[in-house]
């Protein structure tokens, strides 16, 4: 065989067990059908125009004209696979619906001759087994091995964090980054879509925001853009959770609305700089609320992530108005509790639109009074194993991404420091660690565009992938770089341009540039 | 104006002066020709086919559509600029020669109404100044400033290494960074095309190397491979070195050569191992005698690097037949000087080749017998202004690249600390360092394929270009850091994906991936 399956598994499965004994497709005969007692029939988008043609063609595209011509069917002595039966055991099966973060991802698949059998409870299982059948398909061969799969996710958060502001990225490198993301059983997109730098989304209600705080009138996410996205993810059963960054990180949205920012002193002239959202002035939290009212409408994820993070203090300090706006509210001179004032507003706007709430750790470090379902993002990588155990020792959910700054590049593979990260690792009851819901590979976008995302992002990313999918005992390094060197190679066969592991080839080269 | 023209120069020419009178360039009736008193004529395909083709459409290109057809050029008041004419001063104008270390690019462009005149002493001149006029150009108006530039190269050798063979790089990928080099007023493209992992070079003579010890039978570079590489790098006035790393870094070399490579004993036994080559038989010596001569006649350059760097004593040590031969030769256990009598040899066939020798600085190091004109490479972080010192100081001529190992990647702005590398801050005399001719950008490929060639390269090798190219006294990073940020976007304009200096944009951004 010119692949032992197992090598190749990325993910690995929670369990697998492969026969001996192989079957062979033929791909003008092999079919995806919805097995008998599935909720989900051919009305399935969600399964069948999408995700099956694709898996299809990533198993049987390419290669159909090089390879199969010159092997004839008969000739061969191997027992026929016919099928891949889809069975979706949920009432409901969802179809039209969109990932949720308690929806169920769990499959079970069963290769023997003459048909496969692919249960989940419910589509999204569905998703994540499929593609498995098509990686226990030897890589030139159309044999795959009588094989059983059950697998399950560790964590129900698996996400990967792009930013859109410091650099614009084209729609099709997000679109890339989504089909890379599913390859590696991702569920959740955390789109850090502005910032200081610039306002490329552009809003339905306050044009002006990206009219004037987008890079370009040509750098822009229209409201097409992002239903695109939307609902690129959702086929691949991937949650897009928009973050809209206040009162920091805020630069460019003052562009586009006045009267938004702090107007920073020096003694008693404004500088003509600003400084966080004003959070004294009410007209601040009308615009917010119905900013908010679109963006809970505009995407369909039950959570937003408000950000909170890293808040100068210094403009407000500044500021004549603030300052007398403590003195009213009895802030004395914390302006952690002027911070936590502003928040509280945002997250009582926020939940009236029932959503849930995601914030960086400040917020809660900060002592805001978080909803009981906040998720805190646990960020700073200096001792964030005691933050994990204060967030969830305060009874919150809790989302790591410390230990997985993927912008922080370093010579080498330095996969392994992603995937040596045991997240369950710090002080805590067993009720706390269940409150760990997962964690975010973070690209930040201070020196990523599309010139080199994809490569910086991919396989690097994948250890984290792993690391939060597969069992917690899948910890060997040694196999999990023979793993991850024929994991990459799949990418770039699937077109995703995933830089080498190390030293090496794939069988199927990449041409670029 | 869209772009003030001296803020994108790179690297910055040695004499620059601009005057506010702008002329207009109509691209329909601009025209590049020969000026009187040429040696070169529409003969000199070097000038005419190629190199001029080549940048009117980078100046006029993409732009002629969207812009030109909404600018009437009659509506205009500036003075029309007709015409760049090129003067080759030389006799002969070696349209058909190749680059050499001694070759002048030194040129001087003078733009006024009604023309420009660009002169050159030697072809390879005016290959480097031609751009200068469509650099100075407006971004996306045809308009330039009246000017005059007085430009030579600071050091003669200007390098970027490659590395074929920890991965293979497809053939465009060498193309694409050529196209690179040029835009960067590098002129050697040293080509490290074997190593221990893979053979990569199809020899004529020895095609059992490549067919055994490529990665693959498809991951070679055929003879008009490599001949296409050289032309195309020769009309863009770049040298190509091939290296051919040896003794050592040769474990490739032995999969298709027997009794190349010395075999490695555990006691009385053969462990089945191999080491460097086998420094002792006469065959090694008719072996490599042959594959130079093949070699030097593949290759135009003057120069061969012959490598020489970080040889493995131990399996040496372990061979009867070596420890034997050390005997003989009164070398005691002093293997340097096995690995000197090796090179020595070496030195010897590929001198009565006609070519000139660059080496790796262990050679130098190990006191081998070197020819006066033998350039000793100095790569070795550790101090190397000390061996800078001591190579010039035995009369060696030195190419660094110690500082400039690009493959060692870290998070931010590193292209400042390749910048701020002054090359002849090291103890000597003004004879020794004008024995210092250069540098190189060395990229290594243990993480490099052509995924993540390109954005990795440029612009941090861009840093190193102009320490190169440009006066001593051009060090302000502020200054550098403006001109570089737009002379990345005028790269990824030209169709390198260069990748971010820091948060921003182009006006054309990339589309990728």
């Amino acid at each position: 065989a010119d692949a032992v399956p197992e090598d190749s598994l990325w993910p690995l499965p929670q369990w697998v067990r492969t026969y001996p004994r192989q079957l062979q497709l033929a791909p003008s005969r092999f079919q995806l059908v919805h097995g008998a007692g599935s909720s989900a029939g051919p009305g399935c988008g969600l399964l069948q125009d999408d995700a099956f043609r694709r898996y299809y063609e990533y198993m049987f595209g390419h290669s159909l004209r090089r390879t199969w011509g010159r092997r004839p069917l008969a000739a061969r002595g191997e027992p026929e696979l016919f099928q891949l039966q889809v069975v979706i055991e949920a009432g409901d099966p969802g179809c039209d619906g969109h990932p949720q973060l308690t929806s169920s991802e769990a499959y079970h698949l069963t290769v023997t001759e003459p048909v496969a059998v692919l249960k989940a409870p419910e589509v999204w299982g569905a998703l994540r087994g499929k593609p498995m059948l098509f990686t226990l398909n030897s890589l030139f061969r159309f044999l795959v091995n009588e094989s059983e799969i059950n697998d399950f996710p560790r964590f129900a958060h698996r996400g990967v964090l792009l930013d859109t502001s410091r650099h614009y990225l084209p729609l099709k490198s997000i679109l890339t980054n989504l089909d890379a993301m599913a390859f590696n059983k991702f569920n959740v997109l955390h789109w850090h879509i502005v910032d200081d730098q610039s306002f490329p989304y552009q809003s339905i209600y306050f044009p002006e925001l990206s009219d004037k705080g987008a890079y370009s009138s040509n750098l822009i996410y229209t409201p097409t853009d992002v239903r695109l996205v939307i609902e690129y993810a959702r086929l691949r059963g991937i949650r897009v959770i928009p973050e809209f960054d206040t009162p920091g990180h805020t630069q460019s949205w003052g562009k586009g609305q006045k009267d938004l920012l702090t107007p920073c002193y020096s003694g008693e002239q404004p500088t003509g700089s600003f400084g966080p959202v004003n959070p004294v002035w009410n007209t601040t939290y009308d615009f917010m609320a119905t900013f908010f009212k679109e963006i809970s409408s505009v995407f369909p994820d039950e959570f937003i992530h408000l950000g909170g993070d890293e808040v100068d203090f210094s403009c407000w300090k500044s500021n004549p108005e603030v300052k007398q706006f403590m003195k009213k509210q009895g802030f004395g001179i914390d302006y952690a509790k002027l911070e936590s004032y502003y928040v509280q507003n945002i997250l009582d706007i926020v939940s009236s639109y029932n959503k849930g709430q995601m914030v960086w750790q400040e917020v809660f470090d900060h002592k805001a009074q978080l909803k009981p379902d906040t998720i805190v993002q646990v960020w700073m990588a200096n001792n964030y194993a005691h933050e994990l155990s204060s967030v969830t020792g305060a009874g919150y959910t809790a989302v790591l991404s410390a230990p997985w700054y993927l912008d922080y590049i370093s010579y080498g593979q330095d996969w392994k420091k992603y995937y040596t990260v045991e997240p369950l690792n710090f002080p805590g009851s067993e009720k706390q660690k269940k409150l760990l819901i997962g964690g975010e590979a973070c690209l930040w976008g201070e020196f990523v565009d599309a010139t080199n995302l994809t490569p910086r992002l991919w396989p690097r990313a994948s250890a984290v992938g792993e690391r939060l999918w597969s069992s917690s005992n899948v910890t060997n390094l040694q196999d999990a770089y023979k793993r991850l060197t024929n994991h990459r190679c799949r990418m770039l066969r699937r077109g995703i341009a995933a830089e080498p592991v190390f030293v090496g080839y794939c069988a199927h080269e990449a041409r670029g540039p």
